[in-house]
């Protein structure tokens, strides 16, 4: 190998001095420490700029919908984690996130993929409807659920995706993206005769999209929101511990001997 | 097993019903989304209680503080293990998380895990100079390194860390977690000869103190911030590779023949 | 809820008293401590008995292969994880496992997941020349590379490859799926004019297959395996430490700040 | 940075040419496959060497011992984790590795520990007893458990632990580790009155000692045969799975509205 033969290494997000770290090209600290939100730093990281006022409150709003939903396949793999090894906590949160794949926040990329794949070429003032009858069509005969759609507790509607478009819409931040989303649920009950609403996924989907972040990091944004919410609940096991429970119980009922052995 | 030996599993963060989905007593959607940020977000889930005004500011500086530092062995193992399963972003975040452990963003555990056991059970106005004569002398018989002290790069003092205090400050937020700290290092200044500046890990710990964090959780405040930058990292992996040279130049040099053998 | 609603959960794969651990029905220090090697015994977990001897040689040789391939991205994303968290062991392991996706090992899955499909169903004296030709020209169709042929290190042919088959061929394990893949590589050279020897992971695809192991686990053969490799790596990178290093090399280069800058 | 600065790169495992690869100095198609078992493939990883055939059957046993213990909290975290990603199952394997730390797997680690620092510079023909008694004592003044003794379900005795000494007495492979590990259970049973019998991972850590592995390392035996579990607790989760009802279950009882509130 020749020094010719090297293709050099580049990354253009952050570096330091001994006196600097900048970071998007802002300095980290007298730029962005004490004058930016997490979110408003999630954003810059993402897309290279710092969010307009409307963009930050619905990007915030976006991550603020992901932290949290109670006791998850991913909370309880965090939780019995940290019951075997205490002494390293990034370890029980990446297993937490590890769970985070294509059932759950995976239909965000999913969604921002399908959305983002169809407005690709299309012109600014192009009728969405016959879009969305494709999708929806396209999903049918391929007897392949549309991702966004439906959700096993919030049947009715999902509450988080009535309050994200209520904020897009206040800020103007809306597209088109969001706009064939919606079109998408309507031709769904339409061909299916099910109402299967728009739930939190399929509204984060469509908000990234119209926010320009490529489907291929939409998963992303549903991993940093999980990695706070599964250290709260790493510090709630630290105090009133469930996993050893969990644990004793399934233990006891799968592995007992064949009850109809003799 | 009868049901009377059933230890109770209780969670009290968060509990969903098909048509609202409450975290720490506040409804997610109405009460959360379009108000809070993701820093804000963060607080409420570890501490029971949403951040007052200052609290935010200096909050959100602490984690936007830790979010980058560029090319680090946490973002090279992120983008490595992207490179062989791309398929599944939420195990290349994993795997850059498994690197945040003693060495790295667990000082700040260990600085805040310092500073609150010293100051547990002393009372309010007790002077704090022979506490950290205390901490610096017991360290040194010991031979072990203070955390939170001296950083490779920021050698004169972490841009980082004068700006948190300088924040904390402002908004009154820090107390004598941070007092204490600021003594430590003076102490170990005089006693040492050498000058070790509270870098960043030292000076989030004596914050995380200060707003009541038990020091056992303060690694998540690490963990949660370099989710948001691991993240951005592989979305630059993605359009701007590194992984595929970095690996092929070491195992170029590394696996080769031995060049002494005949 | 009631106690009707409940899904029983049952485990078959072992279970405990206090003085006898049973593993598929075996006594585990009784029947296969000293008796059984650790490739037969993860033989005896996967299908539930104990192979013959010729599979035995077979299976072991099988895993045996997938041990060990040097500095990868694998190998490197653990040597970097143990940098950060020499406390955990077995995060190192982890992070290395989680580059075992779609790219690497991932292609054992694949290829089984092929040889499987095309067999289904199929009766056992049928004529395989056409089912292989098939493969390829769907392969093509679909623009897509057959999973299990080439290797970008071993061109001219995989070195593990023909001892497996060698030693398949030697012990009679060898069936329809071996002799299909064997086909497929035929085919491809025939329709695209490139010789593309069968690599290693569609030995172990096809070989997996005609021992009976379904293809949605054949990955876990690679992940198994390479465990091994992993804990061998992080030992030595505990004595002759390589990733400070790569770290440092890598960090120079591709964080500097922008040599065009003025 | 100047080429001189360098620190070279140098694994010694393993290397590859278009047409051979080299594991510890041997050819791993002629040497190896084919006539070591996976078992034998793991000592010479880690030792660099090929065992013995007394050390092959007890090495073997060791890890033999490790792969399967039912329903742990390692199985249901992979279990958990594929529910929600079963495209990655290099991610369940990994979720489930992780809870592989100081409180189970560890104390492999911790015990081989104990034993090589209380040998280290200790003469051939020293008596061990007054070294057991002061292990014993230690432990005691520092309230710390002596690792390696005890079992929450084996409590009279681990099968499994007989069972590799009884190995290593026929094999000739038990030394200075193993008589003091013994020791230290007579010892501790005559200070503390209380019987606790050497479990598996204190036999496993003894034994790993005599075989000149050193502590650092131990623990990757329990990951390396864990991984061979997890695997196959994934495939019968698959087919069969409980991560679903163990979640809903949980979630059910967790998260539901304080039964106290009004």
């Amino acid at each position: 190998m020749t020094a010719d033969e090297r293709r050099p290494l580049r990354s253009a997000i952050s570096h330091s001095t001994p006196d600097c770290i900048t970071v998007r090209g802002l300095d980290l600290a007298a730029d962005l420490m004490g004058k930016v939100d997490l979110g408003e730093m999630a954003f810059l990281e993402l897309t290279g700029r710092l969010p307009g006022e409307g963009e930050s409150v619905v990007f915030n709003a976006m991550l603020v919908a992901l932290v949290e939903h109670g006791i998850t396949p991913s909370t309880l793999a965090a939780r019995l984690t940290y019951l075997g090894a205490p002494e390293a906590l990034q370890g029980a949160v990446a297993a937490g996130l590890l769970g985070l794949g294509s059932v759950f926040v995976g239909t965000i990329e999913d969604s921002a993929h399908m959305l983002q794949d169809a407005l690709t070429g299309v012109s600014a003032g192009a009728e969405l409807e016959p879009i969305a009858s494709g999708i929806v069509r396209d999903y049918g005969e391929r007897r392949r659920h549309i991702p966004g759609l439906g959700h096993p507790i919030h049947r009715a509607g999902d509450p988080r995706t009535e309050r994200l478009f209520a904020l897009a819409g206040e800020h103007e931040v809306a597209g088109r993206h969001v706009a064939l989303m919606h079109l998408v649920a309507v031709a769904s009950t339409q061909q299916s005769g099910r109402q299967l609403p728009i739930n939190v996924t399929g509204a984060i989907g469509a908000l990234a999209s119209d926010l320009d972040l490529p489907w291929s990091i939409c998963r992303g944004l549903g991993i940093m929101a999980r990695a706070v919410g599964l250290v709260a609940h790493l510090s709630e096991e630290m105090h009133h511990p469930i996993a050893a429970e969990v644990w004793r119980r399934a233990d006891a009922e799968a592995s007992e001997a064949d009850p109809d052995a003799t």
